[in-house]
């Protein structure tokens, strides 16, 4: 994983790791220590990071925090204690001399998998932990802070060392959006609909032109793929590496709720034709029928959105869509998915520099897809929601997870999940990047997730 | 289901009833007013009673309110609101003129089995109700009590909807002790085992002696059991019949920690022969080594209770006890448990009138069940832990549910569950009495039971 | 458990019994020998037995003996093995010389709950011992056969074993039940729908009458119930022992198809509020909406039979009902199901002496239930189906499991199942009595099952 | 899907393919007929693979013929049927004319997964079809067969319905694997370990000395991978397409069971840190501790195989080891799972051409994999085992499925398996290629599965 370049190094620009440029190994060299400036640039990462986290939570009471609708989803509590544990266990612990631990039995509770620092507490049951209270997860922040700082400013800091507080700092984006999906799900359980945001100027369908369908045309090459070098990214990023791709197109927008609706109103959950074996066992055990916060509602098609329930916007993408969902709508309308590289050469090929500010993120406020311009020049590959590869998400040739307790961060994930691309409206604008790898089991659709279809070239 | 006697007619007493005497039937005769001093009797009966939930809940935070750690428990929020919600619906709405109700939603919300009217919020998902906030549920309970209050000295109050506002005092009594072991539940799986109150002199084994093995005669005969008679009872304690009953005999003291540990340590969880066939399914499919909140921690047994982790106190009476358990353990004692007609006719010949004045109740702010006197002569049949029966819950002789949704409160229960006797603990003191039946599946100890034998004479 | 009487002590017949008659004490007195008569006599009533079992699978394959269409049931091959196994066990190994085990393995194979001889091979897969072939397991049968033949005749015979054997006897006609009723719900999921007999006269509604509605009515006093008596009767008949009985009226015939079809078309199983809580979740989480060998087929309603399917016989009783069926209907009909109690004195006050002679049977060979006559004279409570009473299966007072492994025979299922009264057209004649009491599970509707209403003095 | 190829169209070699060649799409071009020395010769290959399909039920009872351990397995019998069933449906009743179905009810109940034809039978039910008997179901594959014969010799037959039959021949022989897998572990759970074949030789360990560490260096290239050409595949075999494959090396010989039997004993599981996430979920909930076969017996390891209960071979490959084992053990090793394509590129580079013919298959009538030679010139990498490879099963690019019901036969089911590749000890030797696909689920184990490591270039 290569988080921070050594300075001076110069790493090759993504273009160059095209021409076959390989990153330096880990380990190799001296571990150089980072200068002052680079140490107060780094503490104000953090603390932009830390404060917007605490910023997303200011809607909620201190009861909304607590909850959990699901194993898979955590309470944003529990989100702010265990970014802190993530700094405390992996920095200050190590690192920072004389740092005492805020709670003894906190390193418990607020462990999410990593089995190498012991049993982590059961996952279902952190919608159980009254204690510790909000006021004391915020007072565990803020010695976390305050340590980090001291760190950051007294302590001689190794790159290695600056990679992992990185790492943190990415960690705790991931979890800014988890905060939301999850708090998101869990009020779509309440008869009483709450909506975390106000959101006055979203009453229906946009007065946009449905996007339509236009295609994006990719010529056969050699690409190169992943690892995309001087700035953070994950190890599953990485190695960058080499691709034979055949010819392929892909659509320049997302499918739109009117275009899914079709499909619904066409049987599309009624025909076992269009799906999947495992996704047609899915749909009849869960008794599915339409997107996961659909509502059909006197008539009317409605949807639970983070502002509450609000009219189905027809030109707006479909989200909350599961893997199956995806296949099923693509099986029906003669397309695919894109593959996960289709995506990411369609991305290197036509994203412009700025594509992620420009796109509806996180620091939008939408929480929540909008309707996207027509036409093929319009393209936005990123933003509004994670889009469904027809990949499933595995090791790059000649990847290697870490052996520490990092080395469990994404490695031990690589089986049965699919690989999802270009982030979300609820995505951090700087988390993402072209070779950004998302990934879910199929059946999941909590997220904000969503369709873009792919062809192959005719 | 004889709540409050027609003024004048002078119900007869027990013994009276064992003569034969029999009740007036439900809406025979004219259906007499309350006078204003009955009015304001009740009122301030329900005032008490009120105040008294409210009190139970000051310990907790707003966090803690929300927990339901299994769907057979609720959150304290919840037992607030649906207490609330039980006067609004079977006086408010109806008797109460131009009441509005607090909130549309809330009939939904916190309806919690009464099919008859409207499908109920999923038992499962109360822990999910962030909001409304314990504010709006306070605010909820403010209106309720004050619109009580306006009824019953405004109105005119006929005895059968008395009989109801009885009903929902009692109703909401029963809520106080499942809030009170439901909280326990919730707590008892967070690791920072949180402490409902403080107890400062609990700090282990009580220096009292064992109480021993000693046991009340009695004698066959024809008895009569059930429906007590003058004051509130409910519907699945009559009617009052006869029934001839063997001799036998029924111990004077719960079975202790201290016996129970030996029944532990003797292998009792590791013999099939000892458990009822299902008892022992349910043995292998929890992998059961000991009482719920028992804890073996390095070398010791230590007991979870409402004032946190604390030694086991070996005089004490054992709690939290599944039916499969104490079975078990009679069999390992060579004893039985009592029939609940064995336990009735025991406390009517052997209770003092003010037994439960004197027993451990939730007036003692205990919270536990406390170790009991030796001797024959200081037999505590009722408060400190509910008492296995060995008696299938069902109805009497002659019972009959009534028909409007009032009816769903008990009869629909006679089925798989088992009959416990005498309060406990957490039981208020006046809301027990001899002929009160309560009822849980023979698997669940998460209510404050124990373990009273019985035998055959001898 | 009083099983043959003693030579010359001359049992008290029930009469006496009620008269406060007590039974001689196992074990107390000597334990006198049989006459080689009497063991002849007892070989030929083993003799019969093991034969009608051969005969009963005579309609079988090989294939079909392997069935075991849920837990609950198991292969008519497991049946003849485990009959054998049970004389193998708690006869020839402790009782004739030298007796040496026809397969080692098969003590695991056959055992079907009793922990006290080692762990039973697991009861959900019975179905897949495809080895031992039905060949081996007659060859097993017909050894221990021959071995039974040789003690009985060559060996001096106690009491107690006598006992034992006559206990074999009776659990093989048990099994002859299972057998039958196990076969029919393996054959009921095959969509060939095979018949196990011919039944060329049964093609529908009989011309007789429906029953009609009457009644037997009986005064309420002090009665004495269970333990029989003289011949064989199971452990958990007894002991005798006295009730005191209010009055109460008895439904002269089973509930039919007919009047059960009319509980369905007025929505009975859409009606919450007429179903036990435990039966409304049996209901929805089945997805129940008919009995369940009922089949709704182009518009008309058959049933699955051991003759295969067959248009619904109106005036048959219905069958195959769960208690929560039953309670239900009951409910419905403004009525309820009888007590244990109330069913044996009615059936003490009015069965004729060959009530089972001349009842539907096993021995009829229909192997269905059939319409029965109108009116009050023609009570048969004896016979057709297993009536469903609203006593939970406990132990009388008094009972105490035998120490031993036959100890395990009856007492440990004395929780979570209700008691049937009167036997069905499959069960033995000379296997019921009117102190006999079956139990299954309220949700268990595979045996013969049926409602007979009761109701309280009007 | 190219099956048989266009009389004199010389279909491009696999070299050629890899130039670029392209497959004539389906349906383009005149439909030519076949001649009669061309059907003769296809009927001579459907009546050995029928043949086979009996002897291999030969050593099995008709009861044998009817287990089904669990709902992934099926019946013999079913085998048996729905093999003729796929002949009877895609042919027989498409293109003979006049052909009347052997019995109405058998397309129900022999229709797989193929939702097109209607609602297929109840998979978990198989075991539940006593009827109809094998008698039957032989009868049912006679009328088949002679049908088939019929309509070869008689009929005009195109080269598309010719390649119907070719698909059904090789799914006959996927079903010929699977019918022993199946019978395997049905026979596994039986305390009576039934041998379906004897093995006298098979005494333990082999004497050859284990193979070692010996690896294939393949060099970095783009190489075409899939599609074989001229003979039969099925369709997820193509289209053949381009792959860029870094430089990597390949284990030439399989795991043993003294290598994992090394793993097991250093811990290997009870240690998270070697598994997938879903892998040490499935550990824990399944409480693994070994291979599914293994058996721990009085200090002792033994395999239960087809020739019943063996010592443990320390020298033959570990079997029956699922996805989850297969990557904890090469995480263990320090080496990796190779992806499907090193796979097949080795077995392009260094499989001679008769590699299945000389390798342990199913025409071996071993039926248990057997040791490997030493040395890296002794290569297997056909038969024995499958194998295990690190890609997730799906689509080739430009695969599409087929629009008809034959389309269900591969694509649906490319979500959530692995591939594995080489065939095993019970493949037909004629049915395995180099490009052939087979797909489990990763907790799957009951299929001939093992284990061949791979590393990167080092």
């Amino acid at each position: 994983m290569s988080l921070i370049s050594e300075a001076g190094s110069e790493v090759s620009s993504h273009i160059q790791e095209r021409n076959g440029g390989l990153e330096p190994g880990e380990g190799q060299g001296p571990v150089r220590e980072l200068s002052l400036d680079e140490c107060v640039a780094l503490l104000e990462q953090y603390q932009v990071v830390r404060r917007e986290t605490e910023f997303l939570v200011d809607p909620l009471t201190a009861e909304d925090m607590l909850l959990q609708s699901m194993p898979d989803a955590s309470p944003s509590k529990w989100h702010l204690g265990h970014t802190s544990w993530f700094f405390e266990t992996f920095i200050l612990r190590s690192y920072l001399p004389e740092y005492a631990v805020f709670h003894p039995a906190f390193h418990h509770i607020f462990n999410s998998y990593y089995n190498t620092l012991g049993q982590p507490f059961t996952r279902a049951h952190r919608g159980l932990l009254s204690r510790p209270s909000v006021e004391q997860v915020f007072a565990y922040r803020c010695q976390v802070d305050r340590s980090i700082e001291r760190w950051l400013t007294e302590e001689e800091v190794t790159r290695e060392q600056a990679n992992l507080l990185l790492l943190g700092i990415n960690h705790e984006q991931q979890h800014q959006e988890l905060l939301l999906t999850d708090i998101k799900h869990a009020f779509s359980i309440n008869p009483l609909a709450p909506a975390y945001c106000e959101d006055p100027e979203f009453e229906g369908d946009t007065e946009a032109e449905p996007p339509g369908e236009h295609w994006l045309s990719v010529p056969e090459d050699n690409y190169t793929v992943g690892g995309e070098g001087e700035d953070f990214s994950f190890d599953n990023e990485g190695p960058a590496h080499q691709r034979y791709q055949p010819a392929f197109r892909i659509a320049s927008h997302l499918v739109t709720n009117g275009e899914f609706l079709e499909f619904l109103q066409d049987g599309g959950y009624d025909e076992p034709r269009l799906w999947l074996s495992d996704g047609w066992r899915w749909v009849q055990s869960e008794r599915q029928q339409c997107p996961l916060y659909w509502r059909f509602i006197e008539g009317d098609w409605l949807q639970f959105t983070l502002g509450g329930i609000r009219p189905l916007d027809l030109n707006a993408p479909v989200s909350h869509i599961s893997y199956y969902e995806a296949d099923a709508y693509a099986t029906w309308a003669g397309r695919r998915l894109p593959t996960e590289f289709e995506w990411e050469i369609a991305a290197w090929l036509h994203c412009k520099k700025d594509a992620a500010q420009r796109a509806n993120m996180l620091e939008s406020r939408n929480f929540r897809p909008v309707a996207e311009p027509a036409g093929v020049n319009q393209i936005q590959l990123m933003g509004n929601l994670w889009q469904w590869t027809s990949s499933a998400y595995g090791p790059y040739p000649g990847f290697r997870a870490s052996e520490d307790a990092v080395g469990e961060y994404n490695g031990k994930f690589m089986c049965n999940q699919m690989v999802l691309r270009g982030g979300s409206c609820v995505t951090p604008r700087n988390h993402i990047r072209i070779s950004y790898r998302n990934f879910f089991y199929p059946h999941q659709a909590w997220q904000f997730t969503g369709i873009r279809l792919a062809g192959d070239w005719q």
